[in-house]
């Protein structure tokens, strides 16, 4: 199968050049960028060096059809809401991993997002790519919106609890942290390493755009909007822990909680769940497509405890992006994702 | 004024040093130890190469009066239980950074410190030291406990909020996040730089030993137990920030939550109240006494968010111990804690 | 193949097992300890949770020849010693990644290692699995003395110098610097993260047991010893740079280098030379095998630098073990170890 | 005394702020700027949040005398060229922290740096202000040419062996290794925190600009011009590193080189000379005004190896300012720079 990616040269973009080189039903893949045509690569990125890579291309929609069954949009807002469309049109599969067609309120994308939304036709074409929760939708869909990185570790942790009315839902606080890859390769003042090294931010108070993604998602399965969800800047580049807290509805136990996650994710290949007493560190999925996952009941407070990590790179994007490109071609879930964590 | 530490050779006994050096109403500073005695400070610790140091000395309850007239105690669980009415009845001022003399209630004590409690009249004595809000009593003090890291970052962000009956009471979730020195100096797995750099660890879930410090507190300014606090580790040595989570218990507004915290702090010299829609971050008070506190009501949710920022072996340590020091004995709140924070 | 581990619960050896999990000739592994035999890998190292692995177990030297086929041994000094013998007896192949077997002068072993040598027999067995430059007699080896991790990096870099009588061979300076990883995962002073986080260490001065090492395999293309070998450790996990400094022996040019390097290095799959005018970062080879070598010829000095990186649990351990492995055995010699370098 | 800062805003003008705001002699500190002024520094510095600052403000030459005594200078290169003679002439003493008055010879200034060099009189009345070596004259300038951070750190290291004609004078090489704050406060590639934490960069390769402002001071001393000097970047902010190795000129021991050193160094607080045997460590001066030297004579190679560490901010820039600002006044050498290294 051959692949094109547009936004290569980005953090989510060089990820799934690493991901797809070696997956075993990729036989090509072409980059594609308007303003930096005619740039290979390997000079942008010396650790690419020895691989043999043709130029970044302008994308023609009348030959793209000949030349890639699949396209990866790994861009900035606006990008994907622009080019879906046409790149449908021309008969590929698109798997979008930016913000674009993720939100199916457009008002609720212009006021977090605060620019223009998608177009409606194709807003109600994607489909969200929680791999985990959304597994038969994937598997026929052209358009997938990839979950952002911290929707994806809050809601794997939620889903299972919301579905089983555990938590009430006016309760659910999610402290987020993340590493500084997630801020992308444009240097900033936020993400300097003089001013990141050795320092704990806290960034878009109340106002992360993740907010509402979380939120429509949680919505499906009962959980009634808002919630709270507050990301903080961690100085290390990758990885997310989300820690949840929660109401209980009844009083629970941590047994039952172990058979909860345990039973919602028995055949999910890459979440897993922590035993008893046991708790998740950003670095045991370094590298990796795992979600882990460890919580607790305490009886003290009648609350929920949740950490959930994952490698915001991969399950947070392009990992989970592979994911459902497996599962919309057939091919096995894990093909081109069985790395073992890099650990130290 | 002649001073004295035990436990010099710790993460907080160090910083006392630096801080007492160059303190302007400190003569003498005298270093005890039972196990190093005879061991000179500056050759455990190169960074203290060139001060003249007298060899770690054994406690000789019959002298020590004629040398000191206030003892440090940097020490862990259960030496200020058995040395601070020792040294008091010897006339000693005593300064407990641990926290032996924190609980008032001995069972809390020996349930979340899994060891027998202080003997009872001792604790009565002790005057917690959290220096914005019980300065009176310690300006008469004998004997203080000086607070834990965590809780000077969560009360002095909580107490204005409770006095002022902002907040629902069992709504509080306090999410915090350390830099390493908080866990000492002795070499653990947890604390390996291998296994510590680029990772984001959870620890002690549900269950650390400064939730009940934290309560007891609360309680005292009318909020009812209990309450959620939980700590993480980042990769970085010093630095707290906690974040703190409560329902508004009325509409509020960022100006009112501004008049609240600024009319609080206006005589505290080390409590830095943030303008509306900025925050802080640990790196605003490296090395400082300072403690940041920025936050934000949240109308969507209808709950507060605070963040609250201190240098954990400073405010939360040994400079908090100094400040106290300094209103016990009338000098200037400040004396020796000036430093403006190293940036970066 | 089936293959087995001594040291699996080392740094080097849980990179084998990353590594041999996913090596597509390999089909079993099994780990082999004396002191934590019954221990499963996974219930040590939760980043291996969802892996499927046999408890650690005991050698029984009469049945190991059924098991597996090769033995890595990723220890301490002083096991190989000990195992190597028997374990070839028995039948199999043994990969070394300790220092036991590298030195052929036993009395320089002992001088340095500061500890009795292997017998005499064994040393003489044992191949130096300098992948490039002994590529004829891996193939045939039985016995591996894998290289230390600051060799590779510093040999790669000088013997195409040294072959070409390029440089004076008194003038040899290597200064060379380390993350972490290379010190193992037992927690010390010098690895706790609070003392080593934002900061920079010499250590070992003119007396790291690298040294001998270095020289003795330089020896075998010309120059003679002794050079100047030096360590540093940075505040990171991974990688490893070797900067070296000589006077070349006659006018040399930037040209000159980069075909000396080229055409030493053309059918290696693993080295990467820098074209004129950039250099390595050790970020560049995360995760991967590779060594890159970026140079200049200063005219000013006179001086050759070359600055060479490798990801010392990779190329300067695992990583160069597999590439043995596949030489010894007639496999692609990138099996396993197409991984592409983790950025950022 | 009341002072000026010009460049206020980046990290050694920072600096600056933070060691005069609590110098003994210092009554009144400016801050100048053209770009910002009407800008206040606590707005875009939270650290210094609570401090009181007057706006930043244009320099009027004709009012300025009226305002300050002495302006620092912590400025990119030209600003000084263009500043400092203006300064002069209306009574000031200048303290210029950039490049522009280091180098004597101005096509030398030229060539390194590719930029036109300040005028021919004015660098003649630049003293080069290395504290140690210099005080003589520097008791008496009215302009100070502040050294460089690499240069302070090796300067200090082989001066007493130069001196002493103990090394080989073509034999030295220094190799270097910085924190990220010598790179300044805006935000590059270089140092954006994802690409610069877990890595270890090589930069500038023998053509840095520090490389014959050591060449030049060296000379002075006795030793012939070139020798090798190579910066690299550390993973962290503050802290250089110089390694120095040279050829030894006859026999030496470690115990003539300790003699070497403390003479040299008996009168200066700021320079502490390691017991033989031990070695420094950037953190060992982190904060702090001190340069650590140690040092070993390796009889295998003849070459002396010294490792010289300094906070490149302090004694590298606003440290050693402030030292030489004391020179020029008759202060006490050490007023405002009595702080104890910060540790951990």
């Amino acid at each position: 199968m051959e692949v094109g990616i547009i936004g290569a040269t980005g953090y989510s973009g060089l990820e799934l050049i690493r991901l797809l080189k070696n997956h075993p039903q990729v036989t090509n893949i072409m980059l594609y960028s308007s303003s930096q045509s005619g740039e290979t690569i390997n000079r942008l990125y010396p650790h690419l060096q020895n691989e043999q890579w043709k130029p970044l291309k302008e994308i023609d929609l009348n030959k793209i059809s000949a030349e890639i069954d699949v396209m990866f949009l790994a861009t900035p807002p606006g990008v994907s809401a622009e080019w879906s469309g046409p790149l449908l049109e021309a008969g590929l599969s698109v798997i979008d991993l930016s913000g674009d067609l993720r939100l199916t309120d457009r008002g609720v994308y212009e006021k977090w997002y605060k620019r223009p939304s998608a177009k409606e036709g194709l807003i109600e074409q994607a489909i969200y790519g929680l791999s985990e929760w959304n597994k038969s939708t994937i598997k026929t869909a052209k358009l997938i919106a990839n979950p952002g990185c911290f929707p994806t570790a809050a809601l794997l942790a939620l889903i299972p609890l919301i579905q089983a009315g555990a938590i009430e839902r006016d309760s659910i606080v999610i402290d987020a942290k993340s590493g500084t890859s997630g801020a992308g390769k444009s240097p900033t003042s936020m993400t300097h390493f003089s001013e990141t090294n050795e320092n704990f931010k806290i960034y878009q108070v109340a106002s992360h755009k993740h907010t509402p993604e979380i939120e429509q998602q949680l919505a499906k399965w009962g959980a009634q909007p808002p919630l709270s969800f507050q990301p903080h800047l961690v100085p290390m580049v990758r990885g997310i822990m989300a820690t949840i807290y929660a109401k209980a509805a009844k009083p629970l136990s941590n047994e039952w909680l172990t058979d909860c996650y345990n039973s919602a994710y028995e055949n999910a290949p890459f979440v897993r769940i922590k035993e008893n007493g046991t708790f998740p560190a950003t670095k045991h999925v370094f590298g990796s497509n795992y979600c882990d996952i460890g919580f607790c009941y305490d009886e003290r407070t009648g609350r929920v405890i949740v950490a959930s990590v994952i490698d915001n790179l991969m399950k947070g994007a392009a990992g989970q992006a592979v994911q459902n490109f497996n599962l919309m071609h057939g091919f096995d879930e894990t093909a081109g994702l069985e790395a073992v964590p890099m650990y130290p």
